[in-house]
């Protein structure tokens, strides 16, 4: 299968000239920016000749109807954060749509197994915060009585926002029976880390999404005087805290991908002239081994009630979200290592600490793998978000080549 | 001299009747209540016979004039904080009506020296956020230029809410001719802090009031998705605002009366899933030792940048505000402690970490002491301040006790 990059990158500019302004992508899920996105694409898709349609929670399909019925699925997301990159997501989509009319082109419109490119609903939750909308009723991991009473920053609710686009949220499982006949997913992303770029690699096999473990922690002290109250008769709920934030660190760092944050710190009163009597924290910490994560869990737990119990406070933690790790099918790793070294020279396997669609599609049984090319300067989620022309280029043909072994490995199967 | 200490309480408990309510002392500076309390006082010293006047900057003198021109004053505040206390303040102002009130009647009406009770305008500053206002003008440090477009919370200007009172705020420096005579100053206050109660003693003679700085201090790191950014690359401001938030213990508990404080912490983004990229924090440090204070500052300056340098990070410092320590006048704090002795066996010297007109005073270079008294729990600045009757019997004994060896004093100087 000959793929040309040239025509994805071409794709992926002409997709940023329809959706992006100064400040970048604006293909916010349930907008008619992303509306407008959505309907440039089937278009395309059209114009191939492909079977299109919306599913019951709004997931875009595009098939390729081939010689097999057991049906390969390739996607990722068109929607994009406010002010997003020109690659997160739509990267996944269109080298997808490049797989498929070279496909197409090869196999005058008959491919040996059936392909079928998904561009999956409102993977970012930007505006509603519920991410992997699609993927998850697509998996049946959806949560319609939690997410229906969702809004905006405007008031609008998700239900609303979903009627408007003809989405029934009491009827989105339904999405379901897109599983029908799918033996495995592949999904091309870029890395949104730094860590391919600290190589000097372009590409690497992802291994799976890691296990996430979100908490809010919050120390309570006593307010005081910063000017009539002792050093040593102080219960101060930020040195309890401050502890907790440098403790986290070792913690994480004895595993080696294992990542442990406080991304926000809250001090009440919180003047100048007070020792802080309330500190609200958060803790986001991941990895892909569930033991891994649960032991550092109980780790950072213990610590913060040893660090309550130094300074005279008292600690108290709420969980925000949590997910288990997800590993991806190992086959499907090894393909799409292979891929990236027949290609690259060389691989690397590394999990992915942000959540994608791929998860939800791994949770619902269907063997999974991701690839990544690498980002400039880590970046993502802002329009400085970047990759060299090249790279995409050896992804677009890895991507492509993977592809092709598992065509290959389903038509054996 | 024979106090009536059950006087002084009569007079505290009328007051907190004619000023509190549910929430507490209401008698915020420039505003109908504290007006209706000094009008209240105005009455009661005018009743005893003593010249009243307001001066230039709104300080209110009642004079029992005496054998001598030499001026003892004796003084506090009526004004209070919102939601405040029934003593911090204007337990100075009736301690020292009960002096005069006991003078008069134990000399006829002619005292050995002239007595002035002063009852400093806007000590607090909780309107408009410049405390100390009537005494720093007093003493000629005022700052008009800075103040006079100072507003309260409805956008009303300082300058035309002292209109309203009667007061130009271009001439209240004239109220430097109060100073004319002047050889003493005394004044009693709670202490605002948990030392006296924890020592199990009632009252304490007042070194002096610390110096302050206060700083804002910002540390910029890297924003960063928690998920992707492995641990060995960050450059996280909050790890080396905590490390600060630490460090600052130690180099305040170095010396017997420091205190360093970080009051707020500002986390930017600020969300669970990012590395914080920007840390903003404040800090406040006192000591009475200039040099002591000048060598804090100096260490958390350098344990800063130690800090943001380890962290891969910068640190931008900008000052607040600061203030020199003012020591009180020797003679009169061995004076105040030999009072406090007579009263109550056993006296103990503290600095003060809250500022008071005393500073002022003692700027104007005028001898100046403060005797302090426990408060419970160390509470002000709330309606839970409260300090036991039996103390404040002994605080009015011994306040009287210490007139009457300033008196002494000045009579044989």
């Amino acid at each position: 299968m000959a793929l040309d990059a040239r025509r994805m990158i071409a794709d992926l500019e002409e997709l940023k000239a329809l959706t992006a302004d100064a400040r970048g992508a604006q293909r916010v899920a349930w907008t008619p920016v992303w509306l407008k996105a959505r309907g440039w694409f089937q278009d395309k898709v059209k114009a191939l000749g492909l079977e299109h349609h919306l599913d019951a929670a709004g997931n875009s399909w595009s098939t390729l109807a081939g010689e097999s019925e057991k049906v390969l699925l390739l996607g990722g997301h068109l929607d994009s954060v406010p002010n997003g990159g020109w690659l997160d997501g739509c990267l996944g989509v269109l080298a997808s749509l490049e797989v498929v009319r070279s496909l197409n082109e090869e196999y005058g419109g008959r491919p040996p197994v059936t392909v079928r490119v998904v561009d999956w609903a409102d993977e970012e939750g930007a505006r509603f915060g519920r991410s992997l909308f699609g993927s998850s009723a697509f998996a049946g991991t959806h949560t319609v009585a939690a997410d229906r009473v969702r809004t905006d920053r405007d008031g609008v609710k998700l239900e609303d926002a979903l009627r408007e686009c003809g989405i029934d949220i009491e009827r989105i499982g339904d999405a379901a029976v897109e599983k029908a006949g799918a033996v495995a997913y592949l999904e091309l992303h870029i890395e949104q880390g730094p860590v391919l770029e600290a190589m000097g690699l372009p590409l690497g096999a992802v291994t799976g999404t890691k296990g996430v473990e979100r908490h809010a922690i919050t120390f309570y002290g006593q307010e005081a005087h910063s000017g009539s109250t002792p050093m040593g008769v102080r219960r101060d709920a930020l040195a309890a805290a401050a502890k907790l934030a440098l403790e986290i660190r070792p913690i994480a760092k004895k595993h080696a991908d294992a990542v442990a944050t406080m991304g926000s710190v809250k001090t009440f009163p919180g003047i100048v002239t007070a020792v802080v009597g309330r500190c609200e924290t958060t803790l986001d910490m991941r990895d892909l081994d569930a033991e891994v994560l649960a032991e550092m869990l109980a780790r950072a737990d213990g610590a913060s009630r040893k660090f309550a119990g130094e300074e005279g406070c008292t600690v108290e933690w709420s969980r925000i979200w949590s997910i288990e790790p997800i590993p991806f099918d190992a086959r499907l790793v090894e393909m799409c290592d292979e891929a990236v070294r027949e290609v690259a020279g060389v691989s690397h396997r590394l999990p992915s600490g942000p959540l994608h669609d791929a998860a939800e599609v791994a949770r619902a049984g269907i063997p999974t793998v991701m690839m990544f090319v690498q980002s400039l300067a880590g970046l993502s989620h802002n329009s400085a978000e970047d990759t060299r022309k090249e790279d995409l280029g050896m992804a677009c043909e890895a991507f492509g080549r993977l592809a092709g072994k598992t065509m290959a490995w389903v038509v054996e199967a």
